[in-house]
């Protein structure tokens, strides 16, 4: 049995949609980061590193969101989550997901998370003042370069989807217009109408 | 025919490492960093992020090291550098190195790039007076939880390896005494002593 750890309005939101989407079994508990239990010493038992999402498995944990959504997508085959059979097909998917990974969510998280790599306020500000032209310069790389479209990698839905459609949902707060990526915002309406979808952002409103 | 598109110093020294392990036939091109090369328009064509590493197959272009590192470890299944018949242990290994890529990496890049997400002098000196702190607090965890000696994932040498000791390297620079992690001194000095790592480092340096 699987079990995520998540908390609502984080990337974990990926991995919860793919489990969704593979119809997987699957339990979830929700951390609640204005307590700070993601630092409790029960969860950092469990996540060392002190973020979401993790992932139990009868295996053991497994943490970092591509590393995840890969476990996922090949543990339930039958799904279709990525190309398993196509090294370098799987290598685009596995390279966009680290872009988004290693750049975009790195690029956000300089608005509120800034405490991470500086400690002066004058610091936390001016990054904050920076994420609309940084998160902006990386969905406009995705839109001109890699969103093929309908979905991230063409005619087939990935793991590379829901993950896209996670980090979208920080644009608005990101003051970048989704408006100015035509493909994105209809892969963030397209991805919204997904029952999975729909069943999961229910879930992490409840 | 495999090219690797590289700079010494940079994280594409992972994916060199890899290629020669791999027994692979490749070539490589190194860009000049100084002349900006990697912003050159010939070289957008190739990786519109204007960095490195670029790894051209017969396929087409893959970038981002840890699908890079997946990559060579699927399509050179002899060298056995990932465990690609089971899916948790490919998992941990992915972990690994999306954490390196995210978090580690990320961490450093705020010493000499805090221009990714900033724009105050201000801002990037107290960048980089915090890099000793993050990259050394990342490698603390590593040293604790996550490397298993004598190599990261155990006994067996994966794509893991090569990704810690590229970053390892830049560890005397970032002002953090490898020996305070004596797991990963230990690391350090069996990755340099591994004869792929030898011609690699020769080449890189020539």
């Amino acid at each position: 049995m699987l079990k995520l750890y998540y908390a609502p309005g984080t990337c974990a939101l990926a991995s919860h949609i793919t489990l969704e989407e593979a119809g997987a079994d699957y339990a979830t508990e929700r951390l609640n980061f204005k307590a700070n239990q993601q630092n409790s010493p029960e969860y950092l038992e469990i996540n060392p590193k002190g973020r979401v999402p993790s992932l139990a498995t009868d295996s053991g944990i497994l943490t970092e969101t591509p590393a995840m959504l890969a476990y996922i997508a090949q543990t339930f085959p039958k799904a279709k989550l990525a190309p398993l059979d196509d090294p370098f097909a799987f290598a685009q998917v596995q390279s966009f997901n680290s872009y988004l990974c290693s750049t975009v969510h790195v690029a956000h998280a300089h608005k509120m998370r800034g405490a991470r790599w500086a400690t002066e306020e004058s610091s936390f500000a001016d990054m904050k003042r920076m994420v609309p032209k940084t998160v902006g310069a990386c969905f406009a790389l995705i839109e001109r370069k890699m969103l093929r479209g309908p979905w991230v990698m063409g005619d087939s839905y990935t793991i590379c989807d829901p993950y896209l459609f996670t980090i979208a949902q920080w644009l608005e707060g990101d003051s970048v217009d989704i408006n100015a990526t035509p493909k994105v915002a209809d892969h963030f309406k397209r991805m919204a109408d997904r029952p999975a979808v729909g069943k999961v952002m229910d879930a992490e409103k409840a």
